[in-house]
């Protein structure tokens, strides 16, 4: 017997025997003393198994062309560029949101399980746990909201009341599709606030700042799509729909935006068992969409006027709409009853930013994202096929930090906060940024910063190009050289060209010696470049610089 | 029979069965399939235990003081202070990277397992690998080097030759001793170069950019170690340590800053049987340390001088400090033969950088860290007991990207870099904030930028207070108000007083009416602040505004 088919029926005795003992303990009631003493064998076997992986993968290291050279599914790496963009769109948000007296924080990128647990419904089974090596149980954190409230539970005298942004990756097992922009590994960048105020007030701010963030990044054509959870709700009760089906008629009535009310309709009533004469009620209220003009129509519905958390909802939408003016923001602003949001623990007003900004070519809003005409795997990033779609959203939710402390009130630390789709404002600007560098035009963002390289001609001069250097920068200019004791001239040229550095400062044994240096000034043909450049005096170059680039 | 002894007699029988077949797996050889094989096993088993863990969870729920509110064992949350401090550390260091050419990456927090496997020695254990919930084995990162690493022979072409920095989150399962600051989740801050150039040149670019680095950072009193690991593994060949011992002697060498010369003799003796001649030999070598005198003194030793290695090692260090001279770093640095550094990858130079300028009082070089009077918990962070040690470190490192590619030169991409210890220059500059903190000096980090605070006497004025408000956002003006409808004034006040607003802008019916605010800016006593504040024509506000504050 050969050892492969040893081992083949060895495993296969183990399979037996293991599903057996699973299943005794499947029948038995007390689960948690179960789950308790089966983790040590599962610890056991995990660790054998890794320790025949190590050997594994020791193998397979020493036959180098197994060895898979790639990011996990789902993630990417960042390039040079994509960073420079990042770091433009961080810096744009930050600076919106200090503006308006944000704070930020951080928390840990994995949260023990049980924190994560019971939040996000369905979702959980998208969360990524770390193995249990011993010690805690642990699952890289899901999104930035519940490790937020998780945090002001946790410091409530503190942090009761707090305005505060966080911008950070989370992590959802889901299948990626990244030619869609949906990856594993992804950012969030959310503003929250907290705190006891006055109806409506934080959330029309929360609608100013998404609103001058994107205008800041130069988002342009975007609507705020806003409804209230308690106006809803309403409209479901008074339509009939039983208490515990509302949540679930609720994500129905979300679709309407990807799907027509008939196909929405049906859900309704074929998949959910809603009465028909119900769903048609629904249908006539969340088909409307409108402004002020909506607002005021159904301030006249006797039937929500009747009912007192249809008058809450209404009340706040009256309030908001007199803020939103204020923030000059009503004019993007769409009241859209159809509006429902996925997330269980919205207890008021809803928002969700849409654009048609990012629409390639041909790209019509409503339509399902298009595939770009060469065929691409799914495991391939594409910017150009991200379409339009959600690009900031969020409400309010007054009892997520109750589920977190022992307050008998649940809105004890009321919350309502925006998060904004970094990941699609990077699909959509370097979108822009390739655009412009097919045409040739300069972009905004450059991946290196560097403005002057220095060279030399002739004799090599090492020495000098680093003494020069370390002058540049101990005045704050950047600057390079090449790695080299005698460089090629031309070598050096290819870098200041390819890299489009603004200054060359060449150094030549005889200028040199008399303490001067050649500064040449990369410009564009069209504003007439300096074709034999300037002689400096060295105890000049640093202000001559200075004064040539903020010019 | 009890519910809970049927469990227990249960798992008793499935652990029994479970070690047999665990048995037979083990003395099979044929470990590869025998992995491959017992994964689903495991997987199923795992998927049974978080069945049965969910169950548990939802029950402790209902119980709510059971619930552990906390972050992970090792990991912190970043309070709004300890974040300014961050962008303050982060921002300084990346300006400084910047300047001297550098572009930035990001890499996925996780890698394929087999990527991290074998690269971190008898510290593989400390790996935090991701829940096998089918697919791809992953792992959290280790360090930010491998994944660099990784990065650079995926895209040979366009990034074999890349001056990139990369700052972000490192994770390793250690047992964590935050009051020492070793945390499971931290910080690193890594500067590598990595190409085919003329020698030493990019390796001293390193350390004038980390004496650039700290100096702006405000960290007084470093010294830079410097060694060459062929210059080390020449002396350890000469003093007659056999190849295969090499790494293990150098690794007890590296503790000569932490320990005497006669407990690292004792380890190299009796622990690593070494021959005491041996061991004696190199007792003279490596206790030396000094700068240029040092070179000097081993380019006249015979012994040195007929090692090719050490001939090499040498010439390397005549450039290094000819290179460091340019850049004024040689009165930093101190040529220190005991430097071994722990990383099996290093090929060249290596270097440490120390400080002694975090020491709190009474708190010798060379001492073990002191605890503080009070009694800690390790799991409580207490910033005041790190003391002196590293805050910077790396070397010379050529073959690491070789064993990622396919390349049959191992050193195809050499690479050279240094890590800045951020955690600990946080813990610097934090006992300074809270040390002017106590002596009520302002700090140059203020956890929230608010410029205005813009508040009502008398009739709330809420419409009024978010029209200001507003005007100021668009004029890039950070300003704040409180979110209710009729604050009281002493509430506005404290708030100002509270977060050091340095201005406050009042809104009175009266004025309000005549197109005027009131302005006051809050000084310090001795500054003489103006106690009715000055009238100022809406109109004109942002203008006042910021000409006071840039004043």
């Amino acid at each position: 017997m050969s050892q492969t088919s040893a081992s083949a029926d060895a495993i296969a005795a183990c399979r037996t025997q293991l599903e057996s003992q699973l299943e005794k303990l499947r029948a038995m009631n007390s689960e948690q003393a179960a789950a308790s003493a089966v983790r040590p064998e599962v610890a056991l076997l995990q660790s054998l198994t890794d320790q025949l992986a190590e050997l594994s993968v020791e193998r397979s290291k020493k036959n180098a062309s197994k060895f898979t050279l790639k990011t996990p599914k789902g993630t990417r790496d960042w390039d040079p560029l994509s960073m420079a963009l990042r770091k433009h769109v961080f810096t744009t948000i930050e600076r919106i949101f200090a503006t308006h007296g944000a704070v930020t924080i951080d928390t840990p990128v994995f949260e023990l399980k049980e924190i994560l647990s019971g939040k996000y419904g369905e979702d959980s089974k998208l969360i990524y746990d770390l193995q249990d090596q011993g010690g805690e149980l642990c699952s890289l954190r899901y999104d930035l909201t519940v490790p937020f409230a998780r945090f002001v539970a946790m410091n409530p005298t503190e942090y009761g009341s707090i305005k505060r942004y966080h911008i950070a990756k989370v992590y959802r097992r889901d299948q990626p599709a990244m030619s869609k922009g949906r990856f594993r590994e992804f950012y969030q960048c959310d503003l929250d606030i907290a705190g006891t105020y006055d109806a409506m007030v934080p959330d029309a701010e929360c609608l100013c700042v998404v609103t001058e963030a994107l205008d800041a990044l130069g988002i342009e054509g975007f609507t705020i799509k806003v409804n209230h959870r308690k106006l809803l709700d309403a409209i479901f009760a008074i339509c009939g729909v039983p208490e515990d089906k509302i949540r679930s008629i609720s994500s129905a009535v979300d679709k309407l935006d990807k799907s027509p009310w008939s196909e929405v309709r049906r859900e309704m009533v074929e998949d959910k068992n809603l009465a028909e004469t119900s769903a048609d009620q629904i249908g006539e209220y969340v088909q409307l969409h409108g402004g002020r003009d909506l607002l005021a129509k159904l301030q006249q519905d006797a039937k929500l006027t009747q009912n007192p958390r249809a008058v809450e909802g209404l009340q706040d939408m009256e309030l908001l709409f007199q803020y939103l003016d204020v923030y000059k923001v009503m004019d993007r602003i769409s009241f859209d009853l159809s509006l429902a949001r996925g997330l269980d623990y919205y207890t008021g007003l809803i928002y969700e930013v849409v654009t048609a900004a990012s629409a390639p070519p041909g790209f019509k809003e409503g339509e399902a994202p298009v595939k770009s005409k060469k065929k691409k795997d799914d495991d391939e990033i594409d910017e150009s096929t991200v379409g339009v779609g959600s690009i900031a959203a969020g409400g309010r939710y007054d009892n997520l930090v109750g589920m977190f402390s022992n307050s008998k009130k649940p809105d004890a630390v009321p919350c309502v906060g925006i998060s904004i789709g970094v990941e699609r404002v990077f699909s959509i600007l370097m979108q822009r940024i390739k655009e412009a560098q097919a045409k040739g035009e300069r972009t905004a963002v450059r991946q290196k910063e560097v403005e002057v390289f220095v060279m030399s001609m002739g004799d090599g001069l090492l020495l000098e190009r680093m003494q020069v250097c370390k002058m540049l920068w101990d005045n704050g200019i950047k600057a390079e050289f090449l790695y080299k004791k005698k460089p090629k001239l031309q070598a050096q040229f290819a870098v200041v060209d390819k890299e489009q550095v603004p200054f060359a400062v060449l150094l030549a044994p005889g200028e040199w010696g008399e303490g001067k240096v050649r500064v040449k000034q990369q410009l564009g043909k069209e504003e007439g470049g300096n074709d034999k450049g300037e002689e400096v005096p060295l105890a000049d170059l640093c202000r001559y610089l200075k004064e040539k680039r903020d010019a």
